[in-house]
């Protein structure tokens, strides 16, 4: 029993409805159980009651998708480009009530989610570009040759197509940039592939204002509302619902950033398919640092208040945030770690994302604290989890303590739970005997989104050792910096081996990212009226394509002049 | 009990030696019992034994690999065209030898074979060019800005770095140009990587040939050997050494091209691994071909011809031969189901590669036969497989009937056997009671490499509409053609969705599939010295990279100017 969809729910420009947003429209399904977010700075739930989608919503959402997808196919870039413009317009114009929601949601404070929607806003901007610009299809064109002997050459032309509805599971801890309209949502639409997105349970009134941009946006530019939905998805409910999306035959791809355990899960229902779908997950990485001797030396107390900042910003919450230290056993190495530990305990406990996130990383800190061989250099104390007497968590700001832990680097490659990712603002340091022993150790690390080496002029042939050994587990080596603040630019990769994510092939940030949502599709001897215009002689676009192994942006005419 | 290696086999410029070739040299492992390849024009066994690598040489082979990955690092791409090419002018040098042993275990014409010499030898030649001018590695660099606000702009650079040592797995039915030295480990060894080759059961005196030719190419280019490794593999043992090829810590790739069950056996080892790596299978296709009623009318009888051609030569055993042929049941139809029906009923038994393809072939041509609504238009006679009278296969010819069934859309709709591939020359030809008819059927296929379209002018529309159908099944569309005798251009894709391929995101020809063996890492902030030289500011080879968006090809410094 559904209701009529609501034609245009008054309430949406004050705030979220509560419902999901199929085809422009809430829709209300009363017979599903709401839930609710908490807010983490009071440990208390928020007023509004969340519905979580049907699965016939569900399906229907993905019907709406793929019908929407062949409606836009013949649609130019600049039109696509232009929504992606006002999505992003659109989500600016959402003020401050979308950054009060996304903080009282989230726990994070107003200055982190202005930068985060910049860089989502910044994001849509630059895909657009990359749209219009065009040649992010890599074209390629061989044109035929019917007089070559033993056989005539045919003509083969390529472009890239887009692989058609895609779902987004968004992040918990970037409630903006990782989320509705984050990279993954941003790079499928530029793409050309409707977006259904399940809804984040941690945050779903920011998720849900954000939808509303988006449906305002394809409103403004003549997009079909199927090239959109936004299912809440919290309670009892979200797991199925992330399940009916990955197996639904029209989703043709998904996206995923998370824990591993979830998208281990869902990639593993994406290849049970009768037709696997590519899955990405981004799941979870251990970023480690290298403080090389030379630099320990002369620059230890610089970089122990340069990592202190990047491993515990916003309670460790960042998927690039450093969790492994590695040094060279000595007196410098004592001094860092001495200083690591005099600010790890005065700085006061922060506020995380929710009651289950902080639970799970009181946990896995004690969990580390209790390998022998490692040493808890902070507080214990300060690491129970609060319980309130019926065993419940209690009210009062959801909060954890940073924590510093030291081993040595024969305990930490004998113990294969000192690789895992601990998610909040702790960190492992790992003192190794010597620089063999160091290189050890990075080839033992789990792949990883980031890697990073602190080192001073004498340090350099330890350091291109190890750039050897770290460039088969990362996905980005940053020298004599902290990897957090990813930079979003064309040069940037956001990936690494598994477990950092499942397609180490890939990169959720750049221009790179649109690729994901494509496969290149070849035309022999094409009509060029059945052609993509891409590929067409008169490349009305004027994109860089290949052309008979040689760069050309002019029409085939053009080129043979 | 491993004997000491061979120096310098003395018969191994006269034909095969029978044993694996690890770091350039054959080593005896005399515990394994010898397998025989079959010579399918008799039906016998040919005389060489043949033995299968140990666990601890696959082992060995890993190893070496790992080793050599690091020692070539600084290896110059001009250095590593040098070895394509050498490799090229080796297996040329092989000359008759090769064409004589290839033809011997396959059944293969000669005239196949050279051509098939000529892909392979022209595969190496043009990943050298690719190499050679250097830019495939997708250069980007997106340089500092220290005056940023509110943060400095970090310098960030990407470059495709290679994964390391790749396992590759040969098909039965390309002994040369899918085998070992085909597009697999020809791509791999140009992206930098060693290559282990699980030699094919079926050819394994051409696949050691051909390894010495790669052996050789090493020695004279100054590689090391540990960069090539070719292991027999047949019998018990067969299947052991892919497996322990596929989860060997050292393999961090693998190419397969086969059956769908053995490729996904294979993928689904590479994924459970603790540390999973890519497995890029090419498996079966149908490779369906539309004939619309305008040209059904007018050229009949010329795309009966063309049919013919491609879906029976060589025994119909090409990845690419159409196996599902649909056409709107009218009379018109019926002309051209008649005149293939006459073809195929005048053609030979043909020689196929070995008697379980050609079992397996029988028995599924029967199988389709068997479905209610499925006529079988050929000799039924023809199909039964030939027995000694002890139920083994008997001597002489390996060989098989072409095939042709016919059925409706609606039976094709509600068969899921109908959609499997039938690996041999057998066609199904399916009518549809009209366009939309035949739209649908054309959604419901399998994801396949080639679909097919014959056309004329008033059959626009409905070749529109089905371009829009099969360019979300398949990965090659051709129009007015037949998809066999793959063109080797950059602009070709031979991939598509699964079970075509378990990768539809990327092309096995074509320089595309350099990538293939890579991903991309960002180095942050990296000093020149610890740079790859492909992103270093003076830019060495004068590849063309993206800078700060622009493509550039010279240094930094010029870009600027």
């Amino acid at each position: 029993m559904t209701s009529a969809p609501t034609a245009e729910p008054p309430a949406r420009r004050k705030g979220p409805t509560g419902w999901s947003i199929l085809e422009g429209q809430t829709e209300e399904a009363p017979q599903v159980q709401p839930f609710k977010a908490i807010d983490p700075s009071r440990g208390e739930p928020l007023p509004i009651g969340y519905h979580s989608a049907t699965p016939e919503q569900v399906d229907r959402a993905c019907r709406a998708a793929w019908v929407a997808l062949h409606e836009v196919r013949r649609r130019s870039p600049e039109h696509r480009a232009g929504l992606l413009e006002a999505i992003a317009a659109n989500i600016l114009e959402l003020g401050p009530s979308l950054i009060n929601v996304a903080a009282q949601e989230t726990g994070l404070p107003e200055q982190r989610l202005l930068a985060e929607r910049e860089r989502t806003t910044g994001t849509l901007l630059r895909f657009a570009e990359v749209v219009r610009e065009g040649s992010w299809v890599r074209a390629a064109i061989d044109r035929a040759d019917p007089e070559r002997q033993p056989r005539p050459k045919p003509d083969v032309r390529r472009v890239l197509r887009s692989l058609g509805p895609v779902a987004v599971f968004g992040a918990s801890n970037f409630p903006l940039a990782y989320s509705t309209m984050g990279t993954d949502a941003a790079s499928a639409l530029a793409a050309g592939c409707p977006v259904i997105i399940k809804g984040h349970p941690l945050h779903p009134g920011t998720g849900e204002l954000v939808a509303w941009a988006v449906v305002d946006a394809l409103q403004a530019t003549g997009f079909p509302q199927g090239m959109f939905a936004f299912l809440h998805a919290g309670g009892q409910r979200e797991k199925a619902i992330g399940e009916e999306l990955v197996k639904h035959p029209f989703v043709r791809a998904a996206g995923f950033t998370g824990s591993q355990a979830g998208g281990t899960a869902l990639a593993d229902l994406a290849r049970a398919r009768p037709d696997p779908i590519p899955f990405f997950a981004e799941m979870g990485s251990t970023n480690p640092a290298f403080l090389l001797p030379s630099a320990a030396a002369s620059q230890g107390e610089a970089v122990a208040h340069l990592l202190t900042e990047s491993i515990t910003a916003f309670a460790g919450q960042q998927c690039t945030r450093p969790g492994l230290l590695f040094m060279i056993d000595n007196e410098d190495a004592s001094k860092v770690l001495n200083e690591l530990t005099r600010r790890f305990n005065t700085l006061p406990d922060q506020v995380m994302l929710a009651p289950r996130i902080r639970d799970a990383y009181l946990r896995r800190v004690l969990g580390w604290a209790g390998v022998e061989g490692v040493e808890l250099k902070t507080d214990p104390k300060r690491l129970a989890t609060p319980r309130a007497k019926d065993g419940s968590a209690p009210k009062g700001p959801v909060s954890g303590a940073a924590a510093l832990l030291r081993t040595t680097s024969s305990t930490f490659l004998s113990n294969d739970t000192l690789h895992d990712e601990v998610f909040g603002p702790a960190v492992l340091v790992v003192l190794c005997p010597d620089e063999r022993a160091m290189a050890n150790a990075a080839a033992s690390i789990q792949g990883t989104l980031t890697a990073s080496m602190f080192f001073a002029a004498d340090d350099r042939n330890t350091a291109r050792r190890l750039v050897s050994v770290l460039e088969h587990r990362a996905g980005r080596i940053v020298f004599n910096g902290v990897p957090t603040g990813v930079e979003v630019c064309e040069a940037m990769v956001h990936g690494g081996p598994f477990p950092a994510t499942n397609r180490p092939d890939t990169t959720a940030v750049g221009p790179l990212a649109l690729e994901r949502w494509c496969r290149p599709v070849a035309y022999q001897n094409g009509p060029g009226a059945l052609l993509p215009p891409e590929l067409r002689d008169d490349n009305p676009a004027g994109i860089r394509r290949r052309v008979d192994g040689k760069w050309r942006s002019g029409p085939l005419s053009d080129d043979e002049a």
